[in-house]
């Protein structure tokens, strides 16, 4: 992750800092001045009468009330849902991040989405072995104390589950960004890179890929090539400083940057490296996507480039006092790199106008993005398109279709559209 | 944030990549070969003898089970924990964050370090108010709306009470990391420039401090000058993504990177804007250094840089089977900017030996340092060192007690020696 501070490889224009972003705003609400209510205006109170409410005559809770922290109970809505109808059990399921909710680039540990295929295992981490066996010199058992042993690395990476958009592939169905993108969070993950670890094994010459398989009741498995695994692939224990959770693989899971969220294989208990792929369930039945002309694309890991509008969406309307600047807010990410722009288009993808970057923005990760705009009140077609570092553009869905035809499940990164009506409410709508 | 990876102040050899340190630990892991049982040796199993546990064989937690997520039953020891005797009553008292538990910068909300003087109080947010008045052309009361219709910029950021370390000035006494430092937390804030509210309501030209109050029992008070307020103060509402935690200052927090944590009002109800210092409790009795000659220092906010070795630590010995090699790991931090270098030493402070830094390095922000280390199982006195970026190294305890004398509470960020036994128990000493 140094190197994210050494050089930057991206134009200027496309970034914004905190102070231009900030300039840009003050010179626009200024010169508004309404966005604020003045003091003892109609329905504003002054400083004199200001209501001292109870909190403010009374004791709280005390330091030892806690030990560990939880959110305010007037928060008790920011949490992850799932769709009840969506999957035959709560066993194999999903839930979803509330992204509309978040801010930054941090997914806190209890709003990471989940998918899993058994339930999750609470997983005894002095009793949890990783065994790496098939094509090596030597055969390894490790347990948690041998891999927390080795050097850390720490990066911050998205993660989503490639069936993100899924149930929008056919037509706009979810009235929430939830439900369309919520399959999507971004965390700080430590680890230890797992070319390590083969090296300590010795990857006979023979040895090409890598069978994943988790300790949980589904024993899911992936086949990963060797190329992933000595490129940025780590075994991770620790998430936003802490440990692992329980429904993110506590002790331990593979992760693959970028990657297919179902390759980073949770509870890990076994790597067996191998000549060729095993040809499992979850890379035959499932995690492949069903053409028009019958065949099916395999082995699609990377995450390609998409971005979603946060601010305007349909659980965060535009429907209180009509404010003369709005800040349409979103976020960007491609497993393939960093972002270099997002452009944002008010109507349906005609015109397009350049987003500013802000905060951190470093390689597969998200990135907030931003535009400063006056909305006349009229409706609107709100959409984002980014654009990453290979310079991969996010395409329109009647490019997607036209490529992978509407049989897919997986990978529907296409320009999401949002429809901005008069009164401030937002609409899912697909333009085809 | 953009501009921090658009230029790269530091020299590059300060700075170690995942790769470096992955090469140099794989270099010398392989080289001595003994760090990992292979599998059939001694007590270790194989891929033959492997234990199925039982939570491959049954279904685990659904995805309805937590919508809200907590950390898995097996790391119930790590919690924020208070020491009795240090505060009178628990509703006006500390809780220290277990920075041994923690990898990478972010503090996961439910760790954060806990500093309040009448408890938490549990603030409905649509009815919190936030006053500007005094020496301000336009009074304003804002509501949670306005504040966050704001366009938000979004840093990472350490926070330190400044009484962190405050129970060592005279003499070694807590034998844990989790009290000698753990005052401390860092988390990715989101919120409004300061600056950008107070041009709504225009300064007077008379106006060079402000008083910010918070509004929980205590009605917490502390003088900002304004300088500080028109560079990177913020008026802070998310953290890690999501809304403060009601301990953190839920719904609205001033947040002064850098500076004592105590400034960072939380609970912010109201900001007075005039031409002088208040001189309040917080200012005056609290937060100002009793020097030997009877005098104080006052208005003393800078956070000066610090550090500290997480491993070893008490918490965390060397007390398993001997390796090797070790990853001497830890934290340093600077209230004026980025860490330049951090330097390590076995022997006290004779000799020492450039770290590495790990991750990211950004200004007022946790970072990451680390050595590969060759223990040969000897006692040791393990001190870190750290240089921030304006050249500024971090003292001795005998350097600070011959300015500061012995008297103060607050600011002592000195170097900080473990005592590793030949047994790999480690002790909380210090030298003179």
């Amino acid at each position: 992750m140094g190197k994210e501070s050494n050089k930057q490889k991206l134009p200027k224009t496309a970034v914004a800092t905190e102070n231009t972003l900030a300039a840009a705003a003050r010179r626009n609400f200024l010169k508004k001045g309404v966005l604020l209510a003045a003091a003892g205006s109609s329905g504003v109170a002054t400083a004199e009468t200001l209501k001292v409410e109870p909190w403010s005559k009374q004791l709280g809770r005390s330091v030892v009330s806690h030990p560990y922290g939880m959110p305010s109970p007037f928060e008790s809505n920011v949490v992850r849902r799932n769709v009840p109808w969506l999957t035959a059990d709560t066993h194999s399921s999903i839930s979803f991040t509330p992204l509309h909710e978040l801010k930054g680039i941090i997914t806190p540990n209890g709003l990471v989405f989940e998918r899993y295929h058994a339930g999750v295992p609470d997983i005894d981490p002095t009793a949890h072995r990783l065994l790496i066996h098939g094509d090596v010199e030597r055969e390894l058992v490790l347990d948690m104390d041998a891999i927390t042993a080795f050097p850390s690395v720490t990066v911050i990476r998205f993660l989503e589950c490639p069936a993100n958009g899924g149930m929008e592939w056919r037509g706009a169905q979810m009235e929430a960004v939830q439900f369309t993108h919520g399959m999507l969070s971004c965390c700080e993950w430590t680890g230890v890179p797992l070319k390590v670890i083969l090296q300590e094994a010795g990857i006979r010459p023979s040895g090409k890929w890598i069978l994943a398989e988790g300790a949980d009741g589904a024993a899911m498995t992936r086949s990963i090539p060797l190329e992933k695994a000595l490129d940025d692939a780590l075994l991770v224990y620790a998430q936003n400083g802490e440990r692992l959770r329980p429904e993110q693989g506590y002790p331990l899971r593979l992760f693959n940057p970028g990657w297919e969220g179902n390759t980073s294989v949770k509870w890990l208990r076994r790597l067996k490296i191998g000549d060729q792929p095993w040809h499992h369930r979850e890379e035959t039945s499932k995690y492949t996507d069903l053409m028009a002309d019958g065949n099916a694309r395999r082995f699609t890991w990377v995450m390609e480039a998409n971005s979603v509008i946060l601010s305007p969406c349909p659980e965060k309307p535009w429907t209180g006092q009509r404010r003369p600047l709005y800040e349409i807010e979103g976020i960007a990410w491609s497993g393939r790199g960093r972002i270099r722009h997002v452009d944002i288009s008010d109507d349906g993808g005609n015109n397009w106008r350049r987003a500013q970057l802000k905060g951190l923005h470093l390689p597969k990760c998200l990135t907030r993005f931003s535009l400063l705009y006056e909305w006349d009140g009229a409706p609107k077609l709100l959409q984002s398109r980014v654009t990453d570092e290979t310079g991969y553009v996010q395409p329109t869905l009647a490019q997607l279709r036209q490529v992978r035809g509407v049989e897919s499940i997986y990978h529907k990164n296409s320009i999401h559209t949002w429809g901005l009506s008069a009164d401030g409410k937002v609409r899912n709508v697909q333009i085809s």
